[in-house]
């Protein structure tokens, strides 16, 4: 590159996220849900509660926590083929699922729940980078207020949702760490990482890819850095989204 | 049913239409898009024009219109499977994209479309009813606007969609012909019919089912003017979202 | 067209049918059985009797009544390829299918049947147009005589088959309204439609497409008139067939 | 056993076929066709001629036959499950299916057939045991009959098909070898076997399987004994069937 | 040929059989286990005791042996597609997969397992010819070390397989008979054979084909006796691999 | 935990490796391949070179590498369903074959490959822990003997792997970071974390999952730590396996 101040495609600073949108109760049917816009990219994220848990977890009095991912066929710049009419999820699918339910079982304090699973449905309405970030972040929201609704509907005392967190992208391009990368930033990049992160900072989930060359240790802790600080102000605006207004989830009186 | 005065569950006029609501270029990345809300019914309609034919068609310079739809999740009451991870579609997923394919056939110049083929997908983001109808109505706004960007590109020189049409439910309900009927007085109708109609009033396609009991030619012939006026109605949402000036679609020089 | 006398490819007169003709008791296991021709088209129609409902029946003390529809692979002009074989049944056939189970739901009093299913095979043996109307016919016959055979066997007290229907298809051919289309009238028409109707001619099912043009409502009209005609005349067939003797099923007493 | 007199449930002679019954050209489609019964077992094959062959075979100037096998679902005593519905083929029928196509393959002058594929379908419309064996003779059939039309058609000059074969079953019972088991002495028998023989009397196909207990190999020649006195006797109504005059396939001028 | 001496490709002896190997106990966590080579050919079987049986048997008080076969991408010459990749099993793995669930369930006494099921499975490392016999003489293995276990644990009193048993193939390969093709020997064969034989020399299963030519009853019986001869050397190697150590399984007290 | 001393369930130090071994030349067939063990985790790794590449690459002159991973029915403590059988692979197999494939790709200089694929199968023979890892490990080393043969042949001049790289995992368990989880230690552990590390030290991949509890920052570098040593020493049994001599792998001379 020559001196040329450096410029990120989207324009946007190193360190800026894109305008971060929830909408919640975007879906009337859903015991909780959330359209959440990253920039352009945009998730339904839908909560459905069920009285039945997975076979491995009957008699247990446990809950659980799952998610299903899927993207419109025309949400990307060319059209993808219909996973439905393929007959089959991509291995990328499968991926993404997996890493959803994982964090959002993270955030919930499953013994409490009691034998019930909330299953997570993020479909992605549009893409443009991001998706898999967006849709935990929508997805926690969406958790959160199905979760409100046992509550308010006296099934449970306490909240069942105990950790707030939420996931952003970041990633080397043309050798600068960016926080928060669009489609156009993310196909040219040296490398990428996900991370799930809580209030407190703490990783739940990372996610670390080297796409044209391997990073350093030095690298990586730039990378936490940019995440840190995005997530903070994406949990700030999921607390708006949910109503919840201190700065923490409320301390639990000990529910179990 | 007593002397009471009849009313319809959703407290409408029985000729009555439910909010049309069409928003076009929903989607950032489709050649032509549409959000259609039937009430609270939403379908997000996409059109993608691809370069390539089905192989029965490769060589005879004409295209093809084709459909895909899909339900997400949770758009309904309860949840139900998701068809990609189930691995198939259902029987009634396959029934209603023939539906929306062949009725956009009919109202498109394949011969002129030339050896392109323009596939619409229709997901339900919510449904309440009448998501088939719906669908297919959203579906002809994207098809036209795609259709207008080959022209205006310079593609094409006239239009190649030169039909317009629209479809609406009807169904006959405690004895009643109603039009447009929502979840709720679909679920406990005599029978339903689904019509699709041109402007100019004549049928493109009738689907009538008998849920309760046969229903006699008399009663067909009100189902049919309930919906040949629901369908004008529809037809003039159409116009403005699509920017269409006059009455009809405008009349093409001859373009073979 | 010139002024040549009409003639319809098969050489029949417009509202001529086929000939018709139903084998009663052609396999040997199931519970009720009919191979029947409409022409050139065969569908070897069965129906089996099974004591376990689908889960959303369990414990309601009702019955059900649904279809499966097939096509040997070399039934038609070209082979297609066996369904079984490519791992999943067409939309063609989905469609299909369901329309024989909702037509013969119909016919049958579900609540008197019981705690019982009863499953209609159509397997068409060749093809040459109308496939759907003849398995409709016919498997009204193998589940009439399947219901009969639990009469006989003093497992019911009335007989559960309640309504007689029958199924027929017509079509504009060159402008002309035809009665019972073979596969070179309707591979080359301009409208077609399926008609389920019963002995009283009123409607169960209409299905009508339009492949060339739109067609008007009178035009409609006349499809029904043909449709009924013939529909009367297949009924008669049935009730030989069934050994029924009078004009219409016997009047039940009461039976819930 | 006691010292009764034996009696097999069928009453026949232990070395006595079924009724054995070719229907040549029962498909009016098919380049070749036959409804082939042994007993109350029907079968119908089909032979079609495709002009594409398999990948490995492209470009070699070879042919191939290839079958596929299916049953009806209430072919069978109690119903089964389609095949197509369930979305995958039995492990018996690609066992099945393999033995029909390898059997025919050694029948047929596969370089003299030139790059054509034809496929035999067989297709269960009854069962009462021996399918597999039945289908084997039928398809013999109709494979004989699209490779004379092959030679009528001035396509070949001579016929592809160069060596008469048939199958049969035979089974141990009781202690007893018997002919041509139907479907209650089948399910009831020591060890079962099935042989594809030449009209010479050599060997094609044996699968013998013991079902009760181990045989010894005498016990197997007997069953030998008795299934090339079966083929002899099915070789001639197959050449009835086809309308072969002499007792063996005309001599072919060398054809290559 | 001429009249040089012959020498089969694998430079043997017609009548002898490649270095054959069992090495039991391979997998530390199967109840039973052997990896078994045939010259360059080896299988890993295990064997894994479930309490639960197939439907058909639950409640019958009797036992079920079943198996599953498959061959890992690169255990042939050119890699392979990946069945699990693919989502369907071939038919060849079918076929064989059911060849050594019914042998080894004729080498058990089911009655006297109990509701129990044995799973083998046959995991094609390297192939060279030969695959399903060895997987069969391998799995008996497997099968018998995890039926000691039964025993050893107190389980049952006896064991619950009864009879010896092994597999081996056979073809005629220019014209003379040879015992256990490797691939070389077996893709250049006129006919070959698989055959399951017990220790006393009685036919469990045979399979034969003609590749190249039908062969006769005489050709037959001297495959058949090379079969008996290598099947008595491979159940030596059993033994020893099991630490039988007479010459035939121990008599056993009445079990039932 | 007491004051007691630390003892993690392998006895091994938190910083040791399992016993660590790579058997390269295991198959027969593939152009690469190598049996790897860490501990009793067992993963035979082959590499097939196909001189086809996925569509996306045709004709740009570039290669690809790509993988697949399976486990053997009973690798595991108890028996899975069989991937072939279901029909489908686990979504942790898309996973894992994923990072497979990507870490490789990592490895290998594309372009200077040519438009060749090299396909790496990775079968789990038996499972105690750590499968991707030590699949990832033993796959390098397939991989680099499949390049050695490029070379060897003149196919290629140069070697085509360009980077050394090996995969480790490790874990918080009670507290303590532990490098090379087996199953034990891995089923019981707050956070694990799989790394997949250059010879220089630098990132390729990284996996990080909280099971029990979130980790901070510090804790991450700690395992990131344990990491890089045990890299460092897993690349030297690969040289060692490979017959590289020298501590790195040899400079090239400028390939394109």
């Amino acid at each position: 590159m020559n001196s040329a101040p450096f410029a990120r495609p989207s324009g946007r600073d190193p360190s800026a996220l894109r305008q971060i949108q929830f909408e919640p109760g975007f879906s009337k049917h859903a015991e909780g849900s959330c359209l959440v816009s990253f920039g352009d990219t945009r998730v339904l994220c839908t909560a459905s509660i069920e009285d039945k848990v997975p076979p491995f977890l009957r008699g247990t009095n446990r809950g659980w926590v799952t998610a299903e991912y899927g993207m419109l066929p025309r949400s990307t710049h060319s059209r993808m083929d219909r996973e439905a009419s393929r007959g089959k999820q991509s291995g990328r699918t499968h991926e993404i699922q997996r890493l959803i339910g994982r964090s959002l079982r993270m955030a919930t304090d499953l013994g409490y729940l009691g034998e019930r699973q909330i299953k997570i449905d993020c479909d992605v309405i549009q893409a443009d980078g991001g998706t898999r970030t967006a849709a935990i972040s929508g997805a926690w929201v969406a958790l959160y207020l199905a979760g409100q609704g046992l509550v308010e509907s006296g099934v449970l005392k306490s909240h069942p949702v105990v950790t707030s967190l939420a996931a952003i992208s970041c990633g080397i391009w043309h050798g600068v760490p960016l926080l928060d990368l669009d489609y156009l930033e993310d196909s040219d990049c040296d490398a990428d990482a996900n991370f799930v992160i809580t209030q407190s900072g703490d990783l739940i989930e990372v996610q670390l890819t080297a796409e044209k060359q391997a990073i350093g240790q030095e690298t990586m802790m730039s990378l936490l850095a940019l995440a840190r600080a995005g997530v903070a102000t994406i949990i700030g605006e999921q607390f708006k989204a949910c109503g919840i207004a201190g700065l923490a989830l409320p301390v639990r009186a000990n529910p179990s």
